[in-house]
C-alpha cells in the first residue's frame, strides 16, 4: 500500500520521449539555412547534430508550477551542432515540445564565448576517418613491423584506446592513440606502440602523424621507424602469445547460488513514468546523456527537501612516462557520462527483482535510441538495524527496526572503467549519493622508468596511478530556497569545574558559524574544514534550532592537480570538498560538454562560480560535494577493478530538521516488552 | 558445499565454556587463603572474584600447534579478584584447564605496578550499596522535593545514570549520579537533580554526599537543599508528566514487510564450534567479555592473513556544563563492551535466516551465564555488483558479479548506547572491521549555559556534544609474521615531456616510504598521513612488487583529548588513526579494565607501547586502528540514534598480495558473450 500520490507534474524534468526527440531532430533538419547533417558518419567538416536533450526549465518556473503557483513551463530542447563548415559549436535551445516552432542560439548565453569546433567531442564520424587514416598511414606501412611485433595481419587487428587532452594548449587536436590487442579487456593488453596524430583539421586529408612510439622509443614519422627497425638500432618486441587474463568468463561452475533478495508481500515503492514514490519519499528522475543520473524535487512527507541532487563530473589525471599516458586527464561528461547507461543485469548489477527503466537518447546518432532496462529502482535489506536498543537495566526491553532503503541506479561503462551510481533513500530521512568504480584499469607498456608511475599488473603491462574526482550538485531547499550555510564543530575550552572552581578541565564545546559568502563557503580539499556541514533553514524546529539538512562527504581522494596547469581550470570544481554557490540557472553544471576538447580555456570554470564572491545569507544555496580516491592500481585490480573500497559519497542527513526521528513512525518498527 | 575442513585447533581460541568457568571458580574458591567470596551481592570490602575470561595462549605457541610444528598450548584462564580485604586488585593465570591445578598473580607482569582497589570497576555488589545510600541518606530526605518536583514517592522512583571517571586523580571514587525519569529510554529524560557520592572506601558506613545539584543550583548538603527549598532562595522545578518520547513502540502497524534474505539453495557457511568457513575463508572467533569479539587465525584459501583481528576499546568524552556529564569520559571495556552482547533479534538486528551463536561469560556474576543467539553470521547480498564491466567498443559483452559477503556480528548494548560490531569477510580477498552506533544519547537537564554543549531535543532536555572513538587490533601476518609497514601516496612532479621536451607538465609519481621504526610508525589524527597503508611480506608477488595487505580507515572522528589532561593517557591509542607496533604478548590490548576508574594512572598507556620506538623492520607488526566519530546530537537522535552515517571501520584489502583478483575464481561470477 503506498503512500501518497503520483504526480505528472514531475514530468517537466523528464526526459525527452523518443516521439520529441525526432521532433526536434526534424525540426532542426527543417532550417535549411543551418544545413545540417545526422547521419552516423557525417564528416568533421560537415555540420553534425551531435546532441538533443532536455533544457531544463528555469528553477523558479518549475517552483511555481510545483507548487500550484504557475503554469507548466515551456518545454523545450537543447541541440548541440558541431557547426564543422564554420568552425565553431553551437547549442540551440528549440522548443516548444513537442512541436518546436522556435530555436534561439544560447551559446553566448550559456558560456559568454564562442565555442571553438576544436573543442567538440570526437564523433562516430571522426573516429570513422581516424581508423581509416590509421590503417593507411601506419598499419599498412608498417605490416613487418606489426606481424612480427604483434602478430597484425589480414584477420588480427590492434585496438586503439586514445589519450585526452589533445595536446597541451588551447587549439590542439593532437591525439596520442595507444594500440591494445584485440582481446577482452584490451584495455589491460597493451602492445608498447603509440602513435601521435594531429587531427586538428576538419579535412582529414590534413592529418598527420606526428610521433610514434614503438618499445619506449620515439620516431619523428612512421617511416623512420620502418627504416631503423630493419637496423640494430630499434630494441624490437617479438611477438608473445598473451595469456586471456582479461577475461571475465566465470572459472568454475555455480553450485550454489548466494543469497538474494525477494518482496514476500510485493514492492513497496512504485515508479511511474518519471515518478517514485516510497514510503514517505517521492522524487522525480532523469538521466541526461552528458552528466548522468539526477533526481528532482525529493520530498519526504511531501516537504520538499532538494530541488536537485546530480551526478557533474567524474575526471581522472593519470601519471605516467609513456606519452599515451603522461598528460591524460578524462573530463568523461564531455564524452557524456548517462550516454553510457547501458542494461543492467539482473540479480548481478541490481538484485533480480528490482523496477527497471528503459531510457532514451540521442547523442552521436541518426536516431534516438532506447537503452532498455538502464535504470533500477529497488529497496534493499541493508542487513542491519536502521536502529535498535536493547535495555537490560531498570526497563528490560527492546525496539528496533531494519534498515531497508530504497535504491535508484544507473551503471555507465565509460571505455574501461564502469562507475555505480546510487542514489539511496533512507527511512530516517536521508539520502545518500554513493559512487563505486569498477571495470578494467587503464594501462601501459612497460618502459624504463614506468615503476615510478604505479605498479605492474601483468607481464610487460603496468596499471597507472591515477586520480578518481567526482562531483555531485547537491541542491537542497531547506523550507524553501532561502537558506543558510552553517557550519558545526567541537573545541575543548579550558573550563572551571562548578563545584570546585580551583580545578579546571578541558570539555568539548560546539563551535557554530555561518558563512556569509561564496569565497568563505569554499571549502578546499588541502586545508582543515570543520566536521559538519549544514544547509539550514532560519526557520526552527520544535526545540528553536534552525531546521536543517547536514552533508557528510565519504571521500579518499588524492591530490587533484597543481593550480598553475592551465588544464586545472577545466576542474577546478575539484578543489573543493564542498563549496556553495548562489543558485542560478546560468549555472547548471559544474563541468561541461566543452571541457574534454578545450581544456586549457573551458566552456566552464567552476571557479568563476565563485570569484563574484556573492552573500550566500538567506539565499537559495546549491553545494557542490567533490569525492572519489586515489587509485594505485594492483594486481588485484586484473581483470577488474572491485567496488568494495573504491567509492565515495555524500550522506545528506536531516539535523534538527525534524523534531524527531522520523523513522518511529515507520510501520517496519519491531518491539519487546520484559516476558 | 563447503571449500576446506573445520578445524578443532581453532580451539585454543575459543571462550570458557561453562564447565570450563565452574572449574576456575571452584578452584579459586579452594583456595582458603585468598578467601574470596562469588555471591552477586558481594561487599566492597570483600574479596570478590569478578571475572573469569580465556587467558590467551602465546602466539609463538599458538602458531607453532596450528602450523602443526608445536603441542596444543596449555590452556588458561585469567581471573581477576578484588580484594577488598587488602585494597587491591590481582589477576590470576589459573590452569590448565579442563582441571585446574594452579594460579599465579600475574598482576605485576602484566601491568608493571600495583593495581589500587579504587581502580576497579563497579560491581552489582557496589551498585546494590550505593542505591541504599541513595534511598537512605538522599531520597529519603528528601520526600517533599522528590515529591514536587518529580512526582516520587511509593510507587514512582527515579533511575540513576553515573557518570566516570570518578572523580579528579588517582585514589578518587567520587560518582556524580544524574537522576533520570523511569519511562523507557531513561537516558533522554534527566530531571535537573544530581548528586555528588565520595565512595572511595570499601565500606559503604564512610560513604558520603558530597555535593548535590537541583535545577542548576549547588548545595553542599542534602540538608542544605531540603532547608533551602522550603525559602525562596531554590528556583524549584514543578513536576510535570513528560510526554513518552523514549518509547521505542512502533506507532504504526505493518501493512507490508519489507524485503527479505533468502538462501535459495541453503547457507554457503558453516560454523563448528568456534571456526567459521565461508567460499575461501575461514577463521575462529571468540568473545572476550571485557573488548568484546574478536577473530583468530583468518585464512583466505588457507593462507593465514591475519593472526588477529579484534575490537580494543569505545571511548567517548563528553561537554557539559552540568556536573553530571562536564568530566564524562566513557572507556566501555573498563565496564565490559563483550559483557553486553545479548541476544540479537531475528530480522530486524540480523536477517531471519542467519546462524546465531550463544556464549557463556564470568563477569561479575555469582555464575556461568549463558546468552543465547549473541553472536550472528549470515552471507548478505550487499546489492551491488562487486565487480563488472560492459564493452561495448570492438568487443561487446559483460561479466560481473553480485557482492556477497559473510558478516559476522554482534551488538552490546552498554548503557544507553548499541554498539553494532561487524567483520565482513568479501570474496574479493578484503576483511572490514566496521562499527555503528544506535540506542540513546546520554543528556542533562537544560540549565543557564547549556547550548554552548549540545542542542536541545526534548522540552528541557539537553543532547550533549561527544565523541566516538573506536580502537581495533590489526594484527596481519601477511605471509608469516616478518613484516615491514610501508606507505604510499602520490606526487605532482614537474617533467618535460619526451617528445617535446622543452614543454613541461606536472605528472602524478608514485611515492612509496617504508617506515622504519614504531614512532616514525605512529600515524597521528592531526597530521596528514599518507594515503594508502600496508603491512607487507618482503615476498614479492609474480610481477615483482611486495605482497600486501592495504588498511583503509573510514573515520570521522573529532579530537580526543588534549594529552595535557591528565585522563589523556588512558586513551592515548586514540592520538593515532593508525599506529604499528612490534607484537609482544604483553601488549594483547591498547587498553584495560582498570582504565576507567584510575584514568589518571591507567594500568594500561597505549603510547608506552611506542615509547621504546623498536624497529618494525622484518618484525611482527600489528597495527592499532583508531576510527570513530563526532556526535553532536539533534533532534533526529530521539528516540534513537541511527546507524546511517554514525560509524567508522577499517577495510584490509589485498594490494600486489595476489597474482590477480581472487574473484575471479568464484562460482558466483556471470558472463554473456555477444549475442
Ligand atoms: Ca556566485
Ligand atoms: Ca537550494
Ligand atoms: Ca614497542
Ligand atoms: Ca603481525
Ligand atoms: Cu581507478
Ligand atoms: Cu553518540
Amino acid at each position: 500500500p503506498l503512500r501518497g500520490k503520483h504526480d505528472d507534474r514531475s514530468l517537466v524534468f523528464a526526459d525527452l520521449t523518443r516521439e520529441e526527440y525526432l521532433q526536434v531532430q526534424q525540426y532542426m533538419l527543417k532550417q535549411r539555412d543551418l544545413n545540417i547533417a545526422t547521419k552516423q558518419i557525417t564528416k568533421p567538416s560537415e555540420n553534425f547534430l551531435f546532441l538533443i536533450d532536455l533544457s531544463l526549465p528555469k528553477k523558479a518556473d518549475a517552483l511555481a508550477y510545483l507548487d500550484g503557483k504557475g503554469n507548466k513551463p515551456t518545454r523545450e530542447a537543447t541541440v548541440v551542432v558541431f557547426h564543422g563548415a564554420q568552425g565553431c559549436i553551437k547549442e540551440y535551445v528549440v522548443g516548444p515540445l513537442p512541436s518546436p516552432k522556435y530555436h534561439r542560439d544560447v551559446t553566448k548565453e550559456r558560456y559568454k564565448t564562442e565555442l571553438p569546433i576544436t573543442a567538440r567531442t570526437v564523433t562516430i564520424g571522426e573516429y570513422h576517418l581516424l581508423f581509416q587514416f590509421l590503417e593507411t598511414e601506419v598499419f599498412s606501412k608498417l605490416e613487418k613491423v606489426m606481424k612480427e611485433s604483434f602478430d597484425v595481419g589480414k584477420d588480427k587487428k590492434l585496438n586503439a584506446f586514445e589519450q585526452m587532452p589533445r595536446g597541451v594548449r588551447s587549439g590542439d587536436r593532437k591525439t596520442w592513440i595507444s594500440f591494445f590487442r584485440d582481446m577482452s579487456g584490451m584495455y589491460i593488453h597493451p602492445v608498447g606502440f603509440e602513435v601521435l596524430i594531429n587531427h586538428e583539421s576538419v579535412n582529414a586529408s590534413a592529418w598527420k602523424v606526428e610521433r610514434v612510439l614503438y618499445n619506449g622509443q620515439y620516431f619523428d614519422t612512421v617511416e623512420e621507424l620502418k627504416q631503423k627497425y630493419n637496423t640494430t638500432s630499434v630494441k624490437k618486441i617479438v611477438y608473445k602469445e598473451s595469456p586471456d587474463y582479461g577475461s571475465l568468463k566465470p572459472k568454475n561452475k555455480p553450485l550454489q547460488i548466494g543469497p538474494q533478495l525477494f518482496y514476500a508481500e510485493g514492492k513497496r515503492f512504485s515508479v511511474s513514468k518519471n515518478h517514485v514514490l516510497y514510503l514517505d519519499w517521492s522524487f522525480a528522475f532523469g538521466l541526461s546523456s552528458l552528466t548522468g543520473m539526477r533526481v528532482f524535487d525529493v520530498r519526504f512527507k511531501n516537504e520538499r527537501i532538494a530541488y536537485e541532487l546530480s551526478v557533474q563530473e567524474a575526471m581522472s589525471v593519470y601519471g605516467s612516462v609513456t606519452p599515451g599516458m603522461i598528460l591524460t586527464k578524462f573530463l568523461d561528461s564531455s564524452i557524456g557520462i548517462g550516454r553510457f547507461a547501458h542494461e543492467l543485469v539482473r540479480g548481478v548489477d541490481c538484485p533480480y527483482e528490482a523496477t527497471y527503466v528503459d531510457t532514451y537518447r540521442y547523442i552521436d546518432v541518426p536516431t534516438p535510441i532506447r537503452f532498455r532496462n538502464s535504470i533500477c529502482i529497488f529497496e534493499h535489506n541493508m542487513g542491519q538495524p536502521l536502529r535498535r536498543h536493547f535495555s537490560d537495566f531498570f526497563h528490560n526491553s527492546y525496539g528496533g527496526m531494519v534498515n531497508s532503503a530504497l535504491v535508484f541506479r544507473t551503471i555507465t561503462a565509460i571505455g574501461n572503467y564502469d562507475y555505480m551510481w546510487d542514489f539511496i533513500f533512507y527511512q530516517s530521512g536521508s539520502v545518500e549519493a554513493k559512487v563505486h568504480a569498477t571495470g578494467y584499469i587503464s594501462s601501459s607498456y612497460m618502459v624504463d622508468g614506468s615503476w615510478k608511475y604505479g605498479h605492474q599488473v601483468a607481464e610487460k603491462v603496468l596499471g597507472n596511478i591515477h586520480t578518481h574526482f567526482i562531483n555531485f550538485k547537491v541542491d537542497l531547499d531547506v523550507l524553501g530556497v532561502k537558506n543558510v550555510f552553517q557550519t558545526k564543530d567541537m573545541e575543548f575550552v579550558n573550563v572551571s569545574l562548578p563545584w570546585m572552581p580551583d580545578h579546571y578541565a578541558m570539555v568539548p564545546q560546539l563551535v557554530e558559524n555561518q558563512l556569509k559568502t561564496e569565497k568563505e563557503a569554499a571549502l578546499r580539499y588541502n586545508t582543515k574544514t570543520p566536521r559538519y556541514l549544514h544547509i539550514a533553514s532560519n526557520k526552527t524546529n520544535r526545540w528553536g534550532h534552525q531546521r536543517s539538512y547536514r552533508l557528510q562527504v565519504f571521500s579518499f581522494t588524492g591530490d587533484h592537480l597543481p593550480e598553475s596547469q592551465a588544464e586545472e581550470k577545466a576542474m577546478s570544481w575539484a578543489r573543493y570538498k564542498v563549496a556553495i554557490t548562489k543558485h542560478k540557472d546560468l549555472e547548471q553544471t559544474s563541468s561541461s560538454l566543452y571541457s574534454q576538447n578545450n581544456i586549457w580555456t573551458p566552456a566552464v570554470d567552476f571557479s568563476k562560480y565563485i570569484d563574484d564572491n556573492e552573500n550566500i545569507e538567506n539565499e537559495d544555496l546549491v553545494a557542490w560535494v567533490t569525492t572519489g580516491f586515489l587509485h594505485i592500481p594492483h594486481a588485484e585490480d586484473i581483470p577488474n577493478t572491485v567496488t568494495v573500497g573504491n567509492g565515495g559519497g555524500v550522506l545528506l542527513r536531516p539535523h534538527n530538521y525534524f523534531d524527531e526521528d522520523p523513522s518511529i513512525h515507520s510501520a517496519d518498527g519491531v518491539y519487546f516488552g520484559p516476558g
